[in-house]
């Protein structure tokens, strides 16, 4: 087993550049929020991530931060939290609500009072739940107190350091080992749940921590799916398999897409994947630093245009990553922004049309005066297997 | 492979019975409301389940329902639901909040206006995100025409039709094939993830459709964690490694809860697992119809008491399973209300105490004049095993 990458010096950086970012606004304090499903801003700076229950890392403008649980992970928060300061709180507990007859664990009063926090700004303010919500404004005094705060981050979680960006290619990596186990292992027949448990299994096997995400398998008309999940269906030849496979490694998650063939693949189904495939090597050529990000998006989508299949398009062609797969930012034909050496992105192609659809993906670090660089060192290449 | 259990009947049914009890409010529609890592409520009514993406599903006082996605789910939205009405929303795009340029899905005041609803109960309230309340308390003209209406489904989700009480038998069924794999893999030196890989693949490979949540292991040092996710920590021998192993099959979810020793058991070890298994065993024997449920939680603790080990409880001795592992209700020393003859739980009998700790859990059947009915056929058995 590798070594593990990232420092308790990695932690306490990322705390000090919140609190640089925290300066520059009139907030108190900052309240990052994670779910089992969301996990990255709480991972981000606490190494915790939490499971069944909800979680938050309460950044002050000065001094030391404290890692929020629910009333049943103090063991399981204790035995990662690089923030020594762990709090329990009923509001973080499981969505079914549990009793816990006798709990004393603190109210948000109390919580924020220790932190004399007066103005509080909330990070994945999109997915915080109301309930929450109220009883902090009400800790508060009323929620022209608490803000908005994901702008205030987003300047942290973009830049990502050398330890990051090795964090991100090792997850490439193991997922390229998923990727490879299920090239080994498909047959016509198998199920696409059983092709994701061969490819997890890999991964967990070879370093990763969990999957990045539900990973999924979509084949035939299943094909068609840009977000899915697998099913019991079982793979046949001539169709399209479409693979979204990410392993977890340290809390960070990329993803390798692939289509693959068995057996015959039909003409067409050929031209149209050779399209996506020349979209994503595109991608890869056309994101160097100092371009704008919708520059890049026009291009690709104007190419996949020329050749015939705009409409097969649903969306940018690369989205930002790092502990989440996909992160801030998108890359659309909307996006404003110019692209800087070290940011890391998902090169994310995929088309549909007509009941049949694919996706290459591969994680990429952008570069300056180069193509970018590819994090995994699968071939872009299409996978028609002999049967 | 074996066939599906759910029809489009019980689909149907399940909206019949929401109606029922919406019937006996003052609201005009219903909103249950499901994320990637909490899909129960719209699994339920529509055997839809997110990723990525969160969905709801609209109900109204008479009438169709709705479901309602967001921006990329529609292919795959449309490949699942059993219900034909499907309407896409940007306020359901991922956390990542990509922009999707040009994008012209409807508006709550929109939506909602479609089924004229003035006054709407949210379901899983305490996950309700505060920005989309906003959205839908705007579109209402106050947060006074929206209200928590989770106890107005309770009776719905409560009972378990036929049908469900045989996904959860096969539910656990799989999971056990999980657990077996384990059983016949485990070596020392083995890592906790890989043997969550190994249990993962075994139950994709035999009709789970995924894990019913973050499977785990935990080993040595890690053994006092009640909630927790697996490590890259290699297990030994002479240590308690406990698993919490569960397949999703058709959208429902059990848990198997196991410690296993490799090589000798010291007696203390034995002694304290064995208080365990007894007091699971005490909960599956007092679990009958027509008991209160604070009666069983307060017996099988004054059990856990008397032995010597009242410190080590960290909550009741069961709590509610379906479409998830772990639902209302719980059963606490607080519980008032009586046991009825086919509901389910999972009996969960988690004891710790310095730095040592497991878990038993077994998914079960409340049954009349009888223990209650074991949802697999795993013996209730302590697993030593030779190296």
């Amino acid at each position: 087993m590798e070594e593990r990458i990232l420092t308790k010096q990695e932690f306490a950086d990322r705390i000090v550049r919140a609190q640089a970012e925290i300066a520059k606004t009139d907030l108190d304090a900052l309240l990052v929020f994670s779910t089992e499903s969301e996990p990255a801003g709480v991972r981000y700076f606490s190494d915790y991530w939490p499971s069944f229950e909800t979680a938050g890392v309460l950044i002050p403008r000065e001094g030391s931060p404290a890692l929020i649980i629910g009333p049943e992970s103090l063991t399981y928060a204790t035995a990662r939290t690089q923030i020594p300061h762990v709090i329990q709180t009923m509001d973080f507990r499981e969505s079914s609500q549990p009793d816990y007859p006798g709990s004393t664990h603190p109210d948000w009063k109390t919580i924020l009072g220790e932190f004399k926090v007066r103005k509080l700004g909330i990070s994945s303010w999109h997915m915080f739940p109301y309930a929450i919500m109220m009883n902090i404004s009400d800790a508060l005094g009323g929620m022209e107190h608490v803000v908005n705060a994901d702008a205030v981050l987003r300047p942290v979680f973009m830049k990502k350091s050398p330890l990051e960006l090795e964090c991100l290619r090792r997850s490439a990596k193991v997922s390229e080992l998923g990727f490879k186990a299920i090239l080994e292992a498909i047959r016509p027949g198998m199920t696409e749940a059983e092709l994701c448990g061969i490819a997890t299994a890999a991964m967990l096997a070879n370093g990763a921590e969990a999957t990045g995400y539900p990973v999924w398998c979509c084949s035939g008309p299943n094909s068609d799916q840009a977000i899915s999940r697998p099913t019991l269906r079982k793979v046949g030849c001539g169709e399209i398999i479409h693979f979204s496979i990410g392993a977890k490694v340290e809390g960070y998650s990329t993803s390798l897409g692939r289509p693959v063939v068995l057996g015959h693949c039909p003409e067409e189904t050929r031209r149209f994947l050779q399209v996506g495939l020349d979209a994503l090597n595109m991608t890869f050529d056309e994101m160097r630093a100092g371009r704008l990000a919708s520059d890049v998006a026009k291009k690709v989508h104007g190419y996949i245009r020329e050749q015939g299949y705009g409409d097969a398009i649903l969306y940018g062609p690369a989205h930002g990553c790092g502990q989440m797969e996909c992160e801030y930012p998108f890359l659309e034909t909307s996006s404003t922004y110019p692209l800087e050496e070290d940011m890391t992105f998902m090169a994310d192609m995929f088309l549909h049309r007509n009941g049949m659809g694919f996706r290459w993906e591969d994680g990429l670090i952008v570069r300056r005066d180069a193509p970018a660089e590819q994090l995994s060192s699968l071939g872009r290449e299409l996978n028609i297997l002999k049967v």
